[in-house]
């Protein structure tokens, strides 16, 4: 375990894909449906043994502040620190690169996220720490590629390039680019070469270095940077983050930052890693029940197939369905088709704009 | 409007072909969707100027007395009386026989049925108005059959015979026969004939005539007749029918005293009948959105068409749906193609013997 290892878990997340499990006031990292505890915890959780729970910070939205220290109760009140307004990662990454310069300038961050799954957990730690030590050890950004499953559209790529020599287990790389999300026949032609992973928006890097590179590649964020440790107090910060953040810009930190820096090292992550970004991508986390159902809790089904059946309040009852996502929560209930579910974004704004549904979203 | 004329609503009814709006302990005639009040309350109400509250009683089981009697707040608590246990109609007529005659040895009872919806109020009055009159004036026993607005083969049905004089709009006629619910080629012979009436479980005939029918054709039951004009209060009456009630036949008044009375006159009733059998049955007694859809309470529908999507609790989403019923209450959940409804009954059954989703039954 490296004394200077930090953890930050980036958690502003959406509350659309996930409707009506997910809202806008509890979005996916709250959805408690994997194993009985909220994703949120999950990230903080499987951590164990790598990064002690005082040394993981969240960042997140104000509005979602509460929730997040309660949902990970196990890490101090302070370590939990949100943003005042959305500027997208740049902004996230910055402000977390200077929590954590505050506690310990020699510190080495692990920039992970609130909302995914990780399959195997050992190769998962062993890879952070792998990255850790190339990150503590240099002037490197870590950037963990994920090993692709299938040419999905729904991710970008990063290419590597020439190996990284490393006495490890963790396999790295040069990243020669980041790609956008690629068309089906693009992301097969790069599942042909061997040579793309999925971006998985996991970074490690040193304080120094990301300050450094924040100061070449995005001067308008170096205050970020900085500003933790001039603060004498939590709410010191709260109230000089509310002047700052209105004027910083929006934009990722892919663009602000990975694109310009000159020392990007990929590790290819086999640990098996998935966003669960819709309903239809839960299944391969449930059982089945042998109609190719997946049903999570109160829900008899009755001649159903291929259903996606969930009820966190209430019994749900589903009789002769296929291919059906139908949903129940303790304010609403969603039926959908599983072709559908790309729309449910679409449905949850409309229902956002609408008066008398508002209050459901 | 007839001094001696009462009204005996007959409140069974199950809770499947609702479910989950109706359930074993809230049946069919509590539910409320249908302009706001419960179908047990429609009963009552429509009778306004014709039998005044204070001699409208409804029989029903024990179980369902407390709530019976609240939906029915505006007749006398004492009008509300619970059978102990259920044998079938005959029974239920004997005792709404004795009620009636305990209150008014002239008494005249329509007896009438808690779950059904009336389309002409004005024409369904004068038809009982009519009705009472012929009953009142000697031993017939009037049924009121229902002119059929199509061959269905979910009712019974009653033959006519030769009209009968009548200085009044309703016609009668001699019921030659009842018959059981046909199949479809019959049905459609029925209705070809223009003889067939829908027969509608309504009964109008005097306390007297009726006591003399059972006393011959079903004397088992003719103790109910007369045991509440010899109880000296409610307790009494409670106390005594708990201990004949086991005793009794368990019979239907159609086997039981009508296919035996000599003297039985049908009215033909003109007023738009519906017995809302089912989910897809109540189509046609809401507006319909244009789609094809009916929707009631706080329901949102996006690509969706010819569905029934109904919600008492919370809201419901339905995203690209086509022919489904969607109902959520505040316990459960129903998702199920229009084409299965009449599958309903077996769900709820099977939902009933299982521990965990008894509760929602």
């Amino acid at each position: 375990m490296n004394n200077h290892a930090y953890a930050v878990i980036l958690a502003g997340g959406s509350g659309e894909r996930f409707w009506p499990l997910s809202t806008k006031s509890r979005p996916k990292q709250f959805v408690s449906i994997f194993g009985g505890k909220p994703l949120i915890r999950h990230a903080v959780d499987r951590l164990e043994g790598l990064v002690p729970p005082e040394r993981v910070l969240v960042v997140t939205s104000a509005d979602l502040a509460e929730a997040s220290a309660a949902a990970c109760d196990n890490i101090p009140r302070e370590n939990v620190v949100g943003e005042p307004c959305r500027r997208d990662t740049a902004a996230a990454c910055a402000l977390a690169c200077g929590l954590v310069a505050a506690r310990d300038p020699e510190g080495v961050a692990a920039i992970l996220t609130a909302d995914q799954l990780m399959g195997d957990l050992d190769v998962f730690r062993r890879t952070l720490a792998d990255s850790i030590r190339i990150a503590a050890s240099g002037d490197a950004i870590v950037t963990i590629g994920i090993a692709p499953a299938f040419p999905s559209t729904g991710f970008g790529y990063i290419e590597a390039g020439d190996a990284v020599a490393f006495d490890g287990k963790t396999a790295f790389f040069r990243a020669r680019r980041f790609v956008e999300k690629p068309d089906a026949e693009t992301a097969r032609s790069y599942l042909e070469t061997g040579r793309f992973c999925w971006n998985s928006g996991m970074f490690i890097w040193s304080a120094s270095t990301f300050a450094a590179a924040v100061a070449q590649h995005a001067p308008a964020l170096l205050p970020l940077t900085q500003l933790p440790a001039a603060c004498a107090s939590a709410d010191e910060l709260a109230e000089r983050l509310a002047a700052l953040y209105p004027t910083l810009p929006k934009i990722s930190v892919d663009y602000a930052v990975m694109e310009y820096h000159r020392n990007i090292v990929m590790a290819r992550g086999e640990f098996g890693w998935d966003d669960v970004g819709s309903w239809p991508s839960i299944a391969k986390h449930f059982p089945n029940d042998g109609a190719g159902n997946t049903r999570i809790g109160l829900v008899a089904t009755e001649d159903t197939r291929d259903s996606i059946v969930v009820s966190t309040d209430g019994l749900v009852a589903a009789l002769g369905l296929d291919g059906l996502i139908v949903v129940r929560t303790a304010g609403a209930t969603l039926v959908c088709p599983k072709s559908r579910a790309q729309d449910l974004k679409k449905l949850v704004k409309r229902l956002g704009e609408d008066d008398a549904t508002a209050g459901y979203v």
